[in-house]
């Protein structure tokens, strides 16, 4: 690929995405479209919208960048929660980061490349990218040391960052939580496994053991039920334990209560909103052969995804697909299908595949077992991670060799010197990616294509006139937190290999910014949260790409003889790695586990300011399983009665 | 090697280990010997032991083998606790398994092996060990589901005898600890990381901190104070802290405490015999780096200790060796200097070089930071069974190719075919080794040279008479733990490949059940114990065992074109791998934690008893840093003073 493919694509994608914000830019005036663009405003100001709104719809285009830009990480803790704050962090540390680093390789690195051999440069046009990547430097040249200088800078640099922000956000995560109006998980254990008796019903055990163990501190109880199909309710083996204060319900979350591990498993509950209300009712004893089964099935999953990969790979490689179907060679001869076809067609063939890939990676954290919302979301933006860094970044890299051995398990060094040589080749396949699947991918977000036809259909076809509910989204944290870090990735494995890529980055990183904080503040709707459990992740993920960056390039160094460059980097490597193991001891913890000082302390303001009284009210018909008519039986307080309870018919969820 | 190189081996070591049993019988009746025959009675029964027991003295010398076959398990128990009976179970599950693998592999397996080839047999006594290998079975031979059903059976077993025993020896360890007196450890947290404050002293925030958190179950609390080399107190941010019910403890140790998660660090504290004061003062914010620093070092030390296996290496290669240095070749062509040589030398020295690694792995453990004796013993005891492993088995096996190929890191498919090509025919080194460093080793720790050499050099040189203390002995886990587990291993690796082996090791874990019983009867003292702690180990290690036996099966079946042989191992690593993580949900919490409910009930019984103040009394004076003069001070109750306390002037440890 040239710069002139280059070019093209990104004048398509600039063209693309500039005219689908125009777009947006003109829909989201149209009062019809309100509940697609305004839904967070809608669900927060109610059914119609105030007068000062209908003004406002008649500003200019650019209005929502200006309304985005100057919303304050307050107001977005405000209106979007915790994992907002987060997703926005992990937007400015990369702009903070890819910013050090597009200065140093735009200014050292780049011209390294570019005069690195002794060859004579044609227009710049028409040059090959890869004449400013890495592998243009001859080998055992000296000036590999601005190449592990930069490496040196970069990681430095994204160390001290990650460890303000780690620390920033632990702090933002617990005045959150202090802030907050009482939670009435704080004081809720789920209790799973109750054992069996053929005296008493679960709901008896449950009280005898806890009015047993925890006398003090037992408030009442809740048993979690299934409706099955003869519209009858099971008698389960979970139940929800509300306890007087948050310390004694940590305390019943954190001990190991029966000698056999698998009786009374308990742990903090999520939050009312939060609690995935159809996992309950797997049996505690599946889950550990679960999570191994769908570990397995998504090793699975990944491996059949090889085909579309292999095919996109051929696409990038146009002169050995030409080889072998010479009918096409007469197509490729024509230089804008060419340009077409390397620059634009493998990275939205990708894009289209990995549609698939979000919701079968949530399917699979559904059977897995999660009790929580958040905490599906979680493990889906993991799975879907590693799933692309997996197929767009090694399996495109390595596809070359891993193809033809498929049936041999290739060797840890050979892998290595793979990736160092094919990282800088391969650099091209990833500008185009974050071309296609960056840029125009975030415009489409602002779009909505999905729901903007349901509201289309719904209006025209079935007729219905409110903008009322059917469903206000909410963030997908797992597709948007998974997109961003691959593109983080990405950055760091390029940057000092290929240092076009980092201004392309910038821009994407720029925009997102912009349209993640206007979904937040008008699309997304927040019914639960994690409480900033996103960041580990991102934290985690950051730290990967930069070891394998640095392995990277060790490779490189290696296979470019450059032994002063190879020796620095070693030390780079074990350093990371220390700092990564620091963090995990000094913050990871506060987001696993709650402190018992802070909650004491919560729990007394609450008692001297005469709160608890109120907070048991609430507690009370917090947990309410069954919507709609049940509503009124937990308000009733009717919680640990399991007598005759049919009338309860509607199973939410 | 040949079959009568191997009768050589056997009857040397018979030979030896006869005459060093002998030996014992007779050294064991002299009275100057009794403090190191009989340091157990004599730590129990006082300075001089009564009549009765001059009586015995002339008893006939296998009357300890009787005796040793009649202790039952709860004598064990009782005398060296639970401890000693995991070291006991280990043998007899040892016994079991091997005794299933022997019957089935020695009528099955090892005719196949024999007749497997179309050869003419030569005499056995001159015949090649490999013969009776897997090995000697040609390629594509239909006769390898003998192996394979031979390995479904041992697995099979293996799995249930370890069900029932880990099942078994938790209920034994719950026993123990209901059944036990009142620990004093139960109720006694450590605490690390006391934030430092120029108002207040250590012992002021301790106080501070745990009346304002835990008023109601705080007891009273210790300083940890470290003697300087001025001969004055530090004052240390280390402390134990009392409470009054064991429920309180647990809740106080499992609880994260502040915000920042390396501050007012809690853990459960060790038995007040088994903590390790000197390593109290290591501030707690280095131990996750000395951990990391500790392991690097281990693996330096295998790597280091690379040179003498591969010299013994060279002497089991004989023909190879003469080869290099051609002026052997006269003193080899002696029939009985090759049999020494390739049949005893080579582990002889092996075991010599051997002697230095479980102090190497000691002093690593206690550098690492581990508080408690028990604790360190477990961790070196890991240590030195990976150590022993990688060394005797992995090294000894790949030496050949490993040797060449230092520099590049092999592929896994390379490893596992040579693993599975080394190991029939390195099994006659292994069955040389269990002769040596089994049976040899056995009796010599039923002689305890050092123990002797040291006591009639007290007793000649120094002439003391008296026979009281200067070290009673603890049992040395960390070695004889590994060491049981390690002949596991190479059973379970050589049991289909080369059942040759199995006969010794039973006679090595028959003569192990009575020399160990023996010596935790007679020898050694248990001052502190880890409660059962070291069987996780020994099944961890009985899995890996397993799982890599199997996989190295998987390897042979494949070189020797076996498809349905291959095909029916893989779903046994698969079913091996889902027993162990069953396993680890269902009995391991149990041994890292305790439950609530037990320790609620030994709570209230005391309560109830009436026996809460005389344990409150115990627990002032349980943890003594400062033995001899402070004895007295620690009696009288003074815990959280730290005024003048230049009277302190002895050390312990």
């Amino acid at each position: 690929m040239d710069v002139s493919a280059l070019l093209t694509s990104a004048g398509i994608n600039i063209s693309v995405t500039s005219l689908l914000l125009s777009v947006y830019s003109i829909l989201r005036k149209q009062p019809s479209n309100l509940s697609v663009y305004f839904g967070k405003r809608l669900a927060s100001v109610g059914n119609r919208l105030d007068d000062s709104f209908s003004l406002e719809r008649f500003a200019s285009s650019s209005s929502w960048i200006v309304k985005a830009w100057e919303t304050s990480e307050d107001e977005i803790l405000a209106i979007g929660g915790m994992d907002a704050v987060i997703i926005i962090r992990i937007i400015v540390f990369s702009i903070r980061i890819f910013s050090i680093a597009a200065i140093i390789c735009i200014l050292l690195v780049l011209p390294v490349n570019y005069y690195g051999n002794d060859i004579i440069h044609m227009e710049i046009s028409s040059e090959s990218l890869e004449v400013f990547t890495i592998a243009n430097v001859e080998e055992g040249s000296k000036w590999f040391w601005v190449h592990c200088l930069a490496l040196h800078v970069i990681s430095w640099s994204a160390c001290v960052l990650l460890y303000f922000e780690y620390k920033s956000i632990t702090r933002t995560r617990l005045a959150h939580i202090t802030g907050s109006p009482p939670d009435p998980s704080h004081f809720t254990v789920l209790v799973r496994a109750v054992p069996w008796s053929s005296e008493h019903s679960y709901s008896d055990s449950v009280k005898q053991f806890f009015m047993n163990y925890y006398s003090s501190s037992y408030l009442s109880h809740q048993i979690v039920y299934r409706a099955s199909t003869v519209r009858k309710l099971m008698e389960y083996a979970v139940a929800f334990v509300y306890f007087k204060t948050r310390y004694a319900a940590i305390v019943a979350a954190e001990v190991l209560h029966s000698e056999n591990p698998m009786l009374w498993v308990t742990e903090l509950a999520p939050e009312p909103n939060d609690v995935l209300w159809s996992n309950l009712c797997i049996p505690y004893r599946q889950l550990w052969f679960r999570k191994i089964a769908i570990l397995l099935a998504a090793i699975a999953f990944m491996i059949v995804f090889l085909a579309p990969v292999a095919f996109v790979q051929g696409l990038t490689r146009l002169h050995q697909l030409s080889h072998a179907f010479p009918f096409l060679k007469g197509m490729f001869k024509q230089k804008y299908i060419k340009q077409l076809v390397t620059g634009y067609l493998p990275s939205v063939i990708l894009i289209l595949f990995q549609y698939a890939v979000p919701p079968t990676m949530m399917l699979f954290s559904t059977v897995e077992g999660s009790v929580s919302h958040s905490g599906r979301k979680r493990s889906a933006c993991i799975k879907v991670l590693s799933f692309t860094i997996w197929n767009v970044f090694f399996v495109n890299v390595l596809s070359g060799s891993i193809m033809g051995q498929l049936n041999a398990i290739s060797s840890v060094k050979i892998i290595l010197n793979q990736l160092a040589a094919a990282v800088p080749i391969q650099a091209s396949f990833f500008m185009t990616y974050v071309l296609t699947s960056g840029w125009a991918s975030l415009a489409v977000e602002m779009v909505q294509p999905l729901g903007l036809v349901y509201n289309t259909m719904k209006k025209c076809v079935c007729r219905i006139k409110e903008d009322q509910p059917n469903g206000f989204l909410s963030f997908p944290y797992h597709t948007e937190v998974s997109k961003l870090l691959m593109f983080g990735f990405l950055g760091f494995i390029c940057s000092v290999m290929a240092p076009l890529i980092l201004p392309l980055l910038l821009i994407y990183f720029v925009l997102a910014y912009l349209v993640y904080k206007n979904q937040i503040i008008n699309v997304y709707t927040t019914d639960y949260e994690s409480g900033g459990k996103f960041w580990p992740i991102a934290h985690n993920s950051t730290i990967v790409s930069l070891v394998l960056t640095q392995i990277i390039a060790l490779g490189v160094f290696g296979i470019k003889r450059s032994t002063v460059a190879f020796g620095f980097t070693i030390p780079l490597i074990f350093g990371t790695l220390l700092f990564n193991e620091y963090c995990r001891q000094r913050f990871f913890p506060t987001f696993t586990k709650m402190s018992a000082q802070v909650l004491t302390e919560m729990d007394r303001q609450d008692e001297q300011g005469g709160r608890m009284e109120e907070i048991y009210q609430q507690l009370r018909s917090a947990y309410c399983q069954f919507r709609l008519i049940s509503q009124d039986l937990c308000k009733s307080g009717r919680m640990d009665h399991q007598g005759d309870q049919n009338s309860i018919r509607i199973h939410s969820q």
